[in-house]
Parts: structure tokens; sequence; C-alpha cells
């Protein structure tokens, strides 16, 4: 299946789920104030992302962070434990203040089976997606894995109408890329402004990144 | 959830599910002769191995192969559709003949709710899991991948109780490792031949592995 085929169904089931769940009293509105460290307990709790970006590293014992995952807007943090060797274990972060739903898992439980099948299914396929692209690009360099990133965000936005040009959510900021690419701010900065000179990216006056030349990206991303 | 304790509820899922499977007409044994591209139809099979190795790789569009899984006795290949970027695929490889359990997913569909949804969630719990450990490889260096390889399968293996060490199973070959860890044989032999010299490794009469140094392995896998 295509992932943005695979991102419909899964919007679609989790707005499904966020309907039932909001009219559930168990399941209660949260905001958490960033940045900082998402302290959870994922085993007692899932959390629905309404706004807000959350990243996900996997820490080893010597404590190497390994970028893992991200969740933003209508995607799950937790439902199903994480599964560790003896002294792995992983980190969330939050980039700013996080707003969403969450649920406790024995509340969960006595949901629909379907509503709840279909809801593991997906969340966890969107888990092994991702962690396909996190894979795929710790073999890109430096300006590749930018490449590469803006591609891929970029396939999920509409193009607007008024001139043909993608633009980026707000949210993913210079900061955003720099995180996930695991890169410095200022490697980002200078990508991107180098992005900017060559006519590739330009900015919106709401300071959202746009995307003129996504065939240059793509092209040029090296996987 | 520690990954051993997985495993194992994995494995009773998986054995619960054959047994339920062999009783069904619709599921039927296959036998593969390897080494060779295993090309089957995964929108209609799921493929449950008895015996064999299979590897997965994700191919980008400039053919890029990154190692993304691997299966043997009594893990899932299939079940659910793989989701994949515009141009990415994912490909299976044997490293010998394969035996196991074809089923057909519409016959899987008629199966009990409980077992059903047991089996997908389980298995693709797994396939993340496994996802990890080929992430973090890619940051280690040629050695500490083989270490960490080692140190991983060695989790899994009961102890020896006649000299206290552990072997690894038959079919870990050098071959495999070097497939797994994306180097040469010729390398993988080369350090295995080091930690021969340095009492680390052994063989047996079968000419299995035996791990006599678990705690060298673990430390120096630098993850």
């Amino acid at each position: 299946m295509n992932f943005i085929q695979f991102h419909k169904e899964l919007f679609r089931i989790n707005s499904k789920f966020s309907e039932y769940a909001a009219n559930h009293a168990e399941a209660q509105e949260f905001v958490f104030e960033g940045p900082g460290l998402f302290q959870v307990d994922l085993e007692k709790y899932a959390f629905l992302v309404y706004e807000g970006v959350v990243l996900k590293y996997h820490i080893s014992p010597l404590g190497k962070m390994l970028y893992d995952n991200f969740y933003t807007r209508n995607s799950f943090i937790g439902l199903l434990p994480n599964i560790f060797y003896f002294d792995d274990y992983f980190e969330y972060t939050t980039l700013g203040n996080i707003r969403g739903l969450k649920i406790p898992l024995s509340a969960l439980e006595t949901y629909p089976d379907d509503l709840k099948n279909e809801l593991f299914l997906r969340n966890i396929q969107r888990e092994l997606f991702w962690k396909d692209s996190a894979a795929r690009m710790l073999g890109l360099n430096l300006k590749e894995k930018i490449y590469y990133i803006l591609s891929i965000i970029h396939s999920f936005r509409g193009i607007n109408p008024w001139d043909n040009t993608y633009s980026i959510p707000k949210y993913i900021t210079h900061e955003i890329l720099a995180n996930v690419a695991n890169v410095s701010r200022t490697r980002v900065s200078y990508v991107m402004s180098e992005l900017q000179k060559e006519n590739v990216i330009t900015y919106s006056k709401e300071g959202k990144i746009v995307i003129l030349d996504i065939d240059f990206l793509h092209d040029s991303c090296g996987y």
C-alpha cells in the first residue's frame, strides 16, 4: 500500500476513534507545557496528539540516542508497550506545548472490538512505516537527509492552488528538521539558506517553508 | 516489555495459530527451494516459516538495499501489507530451502477474532522490534555489528548445562551474519577467527558457533 493512501486511512480511523473517545468520560484532554521530556505512563495510558510535536528516541545503554519516530496531529503515542533489550529504553521529547487526549488503556478495553483492533493495527503500522524512513536516513549525508525529509513532508501536503507550490506545515521548523535528521540547527539553517538561494524553497509571509522545486529535492536525496 | 518475554509470548501465539491452521484445509504446507528471491504474493497469502531463513530488504529507487528484517522458525512473513514510498519496495531473499505453511488471507478472515487479532498485533510488534535492532546496527562499525548480532542471538538461547556455554543455532552461519550486518563474508570470517583465537567463541563438533565469553561481546558491541 502506498503511504499516502495509508495515512488517509489512518487519519480516518484515528478521527473516528477520537470522536468516540471524546464522548466517554474516561478519556480526558491534556495539555503538556513544553519543550521537555514527555514523561508519561505508557503502561497505563495512550495519548492522541491534537497539537504539537513529540519525538521518540531509542536510547542505548551507552547513552547513544537514535531518532526513532515522531508524533503530531492525530497520531498516537503508546497503545502497545515498547519492547526493549535489557538496557535499552525509549524517550519522548516535546518541542513545545502539546495538547491532546489521554486515554486509560483500561477504558480502551471496553471500547467496541472493531474500533479497537483497527486502531491498534493501523497505529503500529504507522510506527513501522516511519521507522523505515528513520533507518533509511541513517545512510544519507547531511544534505540528503534534509532533502529527504522535505520530500516526504511535501508528499503529504496539498498543492497551493494560487501558485502551484507546496507549503510545509508551520510546526516544521529548522529545529524539528535538525532533531529528526540528528544534525545541528546551524547546519540545517545553512543548507536551507542554500536551497533558498537556488530557488528550491522559499518562505511564506507566515514563515512557513514553501517548496518550489520538489523534483530537485526528490532527485538529490540520494536514497 | 522485555524482548525475551515478548518472544515467548509470540512463540505461544504463533504455535497456537499454526495448530489451528493445520486443521483447516485452506492452509497448506509449502517448500521453497533456495537460495533465491522469495517471490510470493503477500497481497493474498501469509507465510509461517517452519524451517530456513528469509531476509527482508528495503530497496530504494536507486537500488540501495537496506537490511530490514529476518524470518525463521515460527515467524510470519506477510499478514499485513508493507507500506511503501512511491518508488520503494521490499524484497525477500532465502538463504537455503524454506519449509512452512502458506495461508490465504481470505481464509484467515474466517478464523476466530481473538486468535486473528492477537496474531496480527504480536507479529507486527515483532517486526517493529527487529527493525529497531537493524537501525541500531547502522551506527556500529563492522566488528561491533557482529558482536551485537551474536549478543542478541545469544540472549535467546538456553545455556548448555554441561559446560555453561551458549551455542548458536546451526542455521546462523557466517553467511547469515554477513547478510544481516551487510558486510562481506570474508570480513565476517576474519572477525570470527579473531574471536576464536581470543577464546570468545568456539565451534561445536556439529559446527555450531558456541559463545564462551558473552560479557566481552556485550561490552564491546558499542551500542
